[in-house]
């Protein structure tokens, strides 16, 4: 596992230039492309977030320039408990830092330590119709909720956070000069709003300055969806889910109590129609998955022992994550130096982008 | 006349206490209003701004905790052109300053100074309801023109800027925890506004802190407004205006040229009827305006001899404003160390507030 820690304690914190190249007189990387993924922060990570998103995620960051930032005043627009929000924004950022997200080598910092961010969104609705916004398809689709639910005022419910909502993701995107993001493929939109939205600035003010037109990076083929302890896709939602984080004993409890039929142990079992099977899949190595495929199509090898195969390598794989986690939660912990540190890297260069784009609107 | 300069020499500048009284546990003055008035920075003064809205303006500030920011922000909404906006946030500053704008005894600060306030404008979003934001005047104004024009899109030419003016201007008010707004009553809507939103965060989160209520200074009875030289209100659209700070053979000109009739010299005039008259009676003392007044019913008076006194009442009034207009232009004046000593005593005050929003909603 990559190292998670020591970015605050090893002298000042340098910008991440991605291996050697520096920033040229626009603030732009060289040679190199700039990486920034927004981190949704409320929510208790379970073990299908991890396969399916934190894993790919930090495997994209392996040798880029990459920053990560915690969405904080996203969350906000849904989040009015101030006591939860404060646990959920440390729990998230303890969750990547345990999944193996290196600070040193890349950035993770909090949208709220960034001002520049917020000015820069005021500077974006300048030149954003608002046409744009009408179109947006979480808008709509909190209109259409209210259109199916007899709501005569199709706006009922929606805050201007919602609305504002692709503003304020392309400052985060543009504030940083990033010029490829990697989302899932229900963020296309937002990727194309905040290329217009670049667009239109570049056009108006590009003599003085021009933002790179971000790219979404989407993933390839199918995303990992990992099957609930109930077959159906794992959510929080659906109350399926393995959380992330469980300590050792409830672990192993959750997995023995996962639905199999009533195959005898002697009988031969299909291991493309069992969640265990499925969940251990994506757990296992190659070699140990084709054993035990085999054992199973054989016969000879009951539930209860393929759940607890099931139980050892998760685990095998979630421990060291889980005292990592528990350590960094812990008050006295090093991530609010972690958090700092990077607060002051991506601050550096938010401020870099956000001097030149005032010169260039006038505000100077 | 006020002195106008010095904040930026005279040692490092103080928040404003308003005649000795301190800032309350949350930041609020005790025993005092703050008042807080926005600038617009778009357009050349002419003499009706002068008369009908900065000297009242100034007026209202002599005993007060007062502040004035130049909305900056709010004009790039409108003004796409850099050097046109920097050229104009300069000239509003320095007409201000120039029209007795004491920096010294108040805070004279550009909006583009303070991050903060972009920064609460978000924290705000969160917490207001589109629908607010669908029944603002000048949003539904836009609207109204659209449909007038016969286009089917009544967005079109709505930028996000527009649409969200209410928030940026509620951050713009409690940024600073102001009570005390003074404005026109075609601001009414907009103070609202701000105390509906006001009142939803200290709804949400008043035990951790609450906002000051803000209330509108309305002027009281009717507002001095100029006539132009053609009769009708006096207005740049009109082309009827007498810029502020017109050089004085310009001056002496364009007073020559106010239309009059051909009554003679020797017959009785009427004073009210007189362009000419009610712009003297606006700069005269009451004595030299009885005695004018007097002889035009008299008969006696000429038209040339009533121009050549109003242009010697303005003249006289008019050219101390205009040398030190003039002289705060120079590029080397001490303009920009005046802003700059307002930026850091209005942030002081925003970064006291926002420190205690955001530990209020959870982002600390």
């Amino acid at each position: 596992m990559p190292r998670t820690g020591g970015a605050a304690t090893r002298g000042p914190p340098q910008v991440n230039t991605g291996g050697g190249t520096a920033p040229d007189k626009l603030g732009h990387m060289a040679a190199t492309h700039t990486y920034l993924t927004g981190i949704q922060t409320s929510g208790e990570p379970h073990i299908g977030n991890y396969v399916g998103a934190i894993k790919p995620a930090l495997a994209a960051a392996e040798s880029s320039d990459t920053l990560y930032f915690l969405a904080d005043y996203h969350a906000l627009n849904s989040v009015k408990d101030p006591a939860k929000l404060r646990h959920s924004i440390r729990s998230v950022a303890a969750t990547w830092l345990a999944c193996g997200l290196d600070p040193e080598r890349t950035v993770l910092y909090r949208q709220s330590s960034v001002p520049e961010v917020f000015e820069l969104a005021t500077i974006l609705s300048s030149i954003t119709s608002k046409g744009l916004m009408n179109r947006a398809h979480a808008y709509k689709a909190a209109r259409d909720r209210n259109a199916a639910a007899g709501n005569e005022d199709l706006d009922a419910g929606v805050n201007m956070g919602l609305f504002n909502y692709p503003i304020l993701m392309a400052a985060d995107i543009l504030i940083m000069a990033a010029d490829r993001v990697p989302v899932g493929r229900d963020q296309v939109q937002h990727i194309e709003y905040t290329a217009d939205i670049a667009g239109t600035f570049n056009h108006l003010y590009g003599e003085s300055y021009t933002f790179p037109i971000p790219e979404g990076v989407y993933p390839e083929g199918e995303a990992s969806i990992l099957p609930g302890v109930d077959g159906r896709k794992m959510s929080k939602s659906y109350d399926n889910h393995i959380p992330l984080f469980l300590p050792e004993n409830k672990l192993k409890k959750l997995v023995r109590r996962i639905p199999t039929d009533s195959t005898p142990v002697e009988d031969p079992k299909d291991p493309d129609t069992s969640v265990v099977f499925q969940l251990l899949a994506q757990f296992a190595d190659a070699e140990r998955t084709a054993a035990i495929r085999k054992r199973l199509e054989a016969g000879g090898m009951g539930w209860g022992e393929l759940k607890n195969e099931l139980f050892e390598v998760l685990n095998a794989e979630l421990t060291p994550l889980r005292e990592r986690y528990e350590a960094l939660m812990h008050p006295d912990s090093e991530l609010d130096a972690i958090l700092a540190a990077g607060a002051v890297r991506a601050r550096e260069r938010a401020r870099g982008v956000l001097s030149r784009v005032r010169a260039a609107v006038g505000i100077d």
